[in-house]
């Protein structure tokens, strides 16, 4: 086992990450159990728990009254929401809550199966047809999810009874694919990464084994779902089983160490991907790292938005080609960008390079806190970069790329994975390995590493609205040592760390700057980072953005919205060379959000549609707000990238 | 019925139509004929004249081999082609053409049932099914077209079978509709304009009478198509059922006159709006006019890309929002923008302004030339104005955008569209109405108007490269008084009008310069049209556009291909008042053109995706080809909107 360790024991202060953390916790979390009971007026239905409820019956008596409701995946969003609700308890003990979860793994300890299976859909709806499609019907994906919030409950909370059911169900699914030999490999990944993490967290070979078992057989016959179709021919999607399969939907075409290219669904691909690197860590796997290292690059480097945000096209909610990043028609769902947030941090883990939280920083503070409205209730799936009312969310083309967020979706994957990101935003912000300590985002919040380093340090920042971080020592004893390195933003050009003011002693090395030495109790490392508002530019192969440019400040990509602006942002372009303003810091505002000026101009506005005359152009200040923040202000044109003259 | 005429004597010479008129003969038509008889290799097999084989083969023996095949309006394919070889034979006599026509025609008239009813998927393949599926079939679609190529066929040849057997189709279709009062109007409109003509043709009112009816039932009862389907439940393209209609799709959601956006299917919308325009004009009901004037202005003030082309979605083949005109997901069917030229020639013909005409060349000169390779031999479809290798053709989002055309389709309806409206382009070029001659288009040739004003106009052009246009009047007797109306474009700013190299006398009234007297035998109208080559703007309401410029040089819209600029077109920008040089004609290139030259930038490649900097360019001299000539030289990034700095 890797001697990686995630640390749990960092209670997260106020500010930024603090409003969110208690977002979670009172709002977020209490909504989401309410949707998955069905108790939110005028939203989709979710029927989550009622689906367990009628499991457990059937278990007990024999039969059920009504019928399973909900996406073959319904069950994974219990699972989401229990994994938040875990991390949550973690920070804020809640006796109450605790309560509440306990009685849902009750639940759901009440609708296994004796021999460990667990999922609703099969044992409500099609109990003689368990495993016999696992290209659409989401078993071990759901399987996946369930782990995942079981070892999370167990590490939160130190208790193991989901934490038990679920190794009763991976030791189930390991009689059936290793013990029996069952062939076949999950149509959305996802097992993968949860059973490695059931691996560290109980240290039981075996689910290593079975998740290396699903990552090396995918692709090797890449015919097996159309042999699976043939052999057992029913669908869940209704799909005709003579129409040929994708194989690049679901990452099947070619063995995953000989995948170069992010293909298919984008979530898929990034959550097999965060298990493959997840077991190149743990196995040391040249061949693995090398496919993910190669992955990795072509997404950020061909296939990523400005936002962090990827998947291109509503079609099969996918990756599609390199350098086709289109802004209005984006698909951009944010379950994709938090899985991109899961593969780079165990990239991080990988290698050590600062650019892999840089990716989980842009995707984290841009496309992920864009999937949810600042009041925690209602959430976007998709995260376009241009809205254009009158066409988003209304022409054939535009249909989901709705311009404001919806309570709730038929497909409820966003939500709960938002949930469970944002309460779990300590392992994303520190790790240690190899006895280091490693400083990756910076949140507000004291870590306590007594057990390692013997003592607490405290982040101070203002943090993503300052450019100051201070991380303030509290050794036990006189002093602690601590080899510390933070991460250095690539976007901060000039960085100043200081030990007590004065300059620190540290070496830069890919993205982190390595601190030696021991602290005592008055010692505070200061990092000025430059928070310079900048725009950025993207290359030339990406059509949308060609003669435009995008405005960024720290970790925040900006982008003008409509209601800053007249009513109008295509209107707008940039004044090449032209300044950019630092506002204040409005706390009343969008929750707190500094907005940015840029010296611009505004088109008059032209009556007819073509015309052979430059459009008349008046000189203007345009406002930018935090991309993140947008969609809160009601039906409104945003875009991020904006030409420049 | 309108004193309009419609002008069949008129000979085009050599020159810029020349060129096309001779390759309609010697290829486009014979090429086609052999694709309608399935001998392309290495094509879209179309089966279209071995159905009309099948069908007759039925009718007289009550049985025949093999199956229906292609599409349910596969018969259409020979009516277009048909209407094509038509207007060819009026301007090339061709014996052994004609004879190979007639025999068509005879197998037509086999293929008809004695009550007059005539389609090869229904007499082969549901013979019990007529008129059940209005929604769908196209019956009354594939009537329109044979009626065109009818009408067409007894004006240029004089010979009046087809028309006979079609006014039997078109009197088994009025006993169905008015006499035997069955529901409902058709899926694909286009039976109305048709009738229109025959009613043009024969002087019978019952024709007229069936075009208004059907124009007038449409979307009177707007669940029609529901209703039917419950009647009469089978599906054509496997349509669910219980599914919900798009009323938008087939123009059908609002009575006709209640219409005010151009929705659904865009070659449906203009075809419909041909024949309300033409029954408009021989009506003279206002209501009719005023929702044609609404529908041609939203299109061309909102809908219409700067080609000419229409229809921005694949989904649907349809219009989608206002303003909403994506460049390289453009579907811009060259079928539509065919349509689009008859709707604009019919309300030429309602109101005499410049500026239906001016639409007429834009979709002429740009999208629909583009259609077709310049051999003659390859089509588009699709015709996008970016074209992005290896996203083109490849993404799910630009399956439909071709970057090179193919040879044929399974759905060939653009290819004999082309073919007949390049060999009919005198009908666009000119027509009287109320005593007066309108000069609608610059196409070299002689006009034969003897019967009307006792004489002939040659015009000499080497438009659209040329900006001189000169009429040259060969009267019977000593003069003749034409009363002639030149139309002069919105584009030519400052144009000169002569008569033997003085002023002439003229008055402009919407886009015309009415020329008044009598022209002698040596006498010579020349127009001298502004060619200034310029950029062109479209509204900010277009997203796509903004921040760019498109060039135009009279009635061509340019572009850069990669092939011009090396290899690259996405890295180029147009400098703002940047000059624009007119090169020379050069005979060999792209079948003749004039390139134009800008003054731009080319950015230097950026290895990575996102980057601080501003992306150095260096000046450079862009080179642009005319649009219609694109993609002649093989896979090849294209772009009309450039971004200009």
């Amino acid at each position: 086992m890797s001697d990686l360790k995630l640390i749990t024991k960092f209670e997260v202060a106020d500010g930024f990450w603090g409003r969110y953390a208690g977002l979670v916790r009172d709002v977020v979390l209490p909504y989401q159990e309410n949707a998955l009971n069905d108790r939110i007026e005028d939203a989709e239905k979710s029927h989550c728990i009622e689906n367990f409820r009628m499991a457990a019956e059937k278990l007990r008596t024999g039969k059920c009254d009504g019928e399973f409701y909900g996406m073959v995946f319904q069950d994974s969003d219990a699972a989401k929401w229990l994994e938040g609700a875990a991390y949550s308890l973690a920070q804020y003990p809640d006796a109450e809550l605790e309560r509440r979860c306990d009685e849902i793994i009750d639940l759901i300890g009440e609708a296994q199966h004796e021999d460990g299976y667990l999922n609703t859909y099969f044992t409500v709806k099609e109990p003689d047809k368990r495993w016999t499609n696992l290209h659409e019907a989401h078993e071990l994906y759901c399987a996946g999810h369930m782990i995942e919030a079981a070892v999370a409950y167990a590490e939160c909370t130190g208790k193991t009874k989901l934490l038990e059911i679920m190794r009763r169900m991976a030791d189930h699914i390991y009689r059936h694919f290793i013990e029996e030999g069952a062939e076949g490999y999950p149509g959305h990944p996802e097992i993968e990464l949860a059973l490695m993490r059931l691996y560290r967290c109980t240290g039981e070979d075996k689910y290593r084994e079975l998740a290396l078992h699903f990552i090396n057989v995918r692709g090797v016959n890449s015919d097996y779902y159309s042999q699976e179709k043939k052999r057992t021919p029913w669908s869940v999607w209704g799909f005709n089983p003579n129409n040929p399969i994708d194989k690049e939907y679901a990452q099947h075409a070619a063995p995953v160490r000989m995948q170069s290219k992010a293909v298919g669904h984008a979530v898929r691909a990034v959550y097999l991907y965060t298990g493959m690197a997840d077991a190149a860590l743990e196995t040391g796997d040249n061949s693995l790292t090398d496919a993910c290292k190669t992955l990795w690059n072509n997404i950020t480097q061909c296939r990523m938005y400005v936002t962090g945000a990827i998947g291109s096209a509503y079609e099969g909610e996918a990756f599609t080609k390199d350098y086709h990043l289109p802004n209005d028609t984006a698909y951009a769902e944010t379950c994709a960008a938090i899985g991109l947030i899961f593969f780079s941090n165990k990239m991080l883990y990988l290698e050590r390079d600062g650019k892999y939280a840089d990716v989980i920083e842009r995707a984290l503070y841009n496309c992920v806190l864009a999937g949810m409205q600042l009041d925690g209730t209602r959430f976007f799936y998709v995260n376009p970069l241009e809205v254009l009312p009158g066409i988003s969310g209304q022409a054939q083309t535009h249909r989901h790329t709705l311009p404001v967020r919806p309570k709730w979706f038929a497909c409820a994957c966003c939500p709960p994975n938002v949930a469970r990101l944002l309460s779990s935003i300590s392992e994303y912000t520190w790790h240690t390995v190899s006895g280091k300590l490693f400083s990756n985002l910076y949140v507000g919040g004291t870590l306590d590493v007594s057990d390692m380093f013997g003592g607490k340090i405290t982040l101070h920042t203002d943090y993503p609205y300052d450019n100051k971080v201070a991380y303030h020592f509290e050794p036990e004893g006189e002093s602690m040592t601590v080899p510390l390195a933070i991460r250095i933003p690539a976007w901060s050009e000039n960085t100043v760390i200081r030990l007590n003011n004065q300059a620190a002693e540290y070496e830069i090395r890919d993205g982190y700057a390595y601190l030696r030495g021991e602290f005592r109790d008055t010692d505070i490392v200061t990092v000025e980072l430059d928070m310079t508002a900048r725009k950025i530019y993207t290359s030339s192969k990406v059509s949308a953005n060609t003669g435009k440019a995008a405005i960024e400040r720290g970790p925040l990509i900006y982008c003008a919205e409509g209601v800053d602006n007249g009513d109008d942002v295509l209107s707008l372009s940039l004044k090449r060379g032209g300044a950019i303003t630092v506002g204040e810091y409005l706390p009343g505002k969008l929750c707190g959000i500094r907005e940015l000026y840029a010296e611009g101009y505004k088109e008059a506005e032209q009556k007819e549609l073509y015309s052979y005359e430059a459009p008349a152009a008046e000189e203007c200040t345009i406002t930018l707000i935090p991309y993140y923040a947008w969609g809160n202000r009601g039906l409104n044109p945003m875009r991020v990238w904006i030409p420049e003259k």
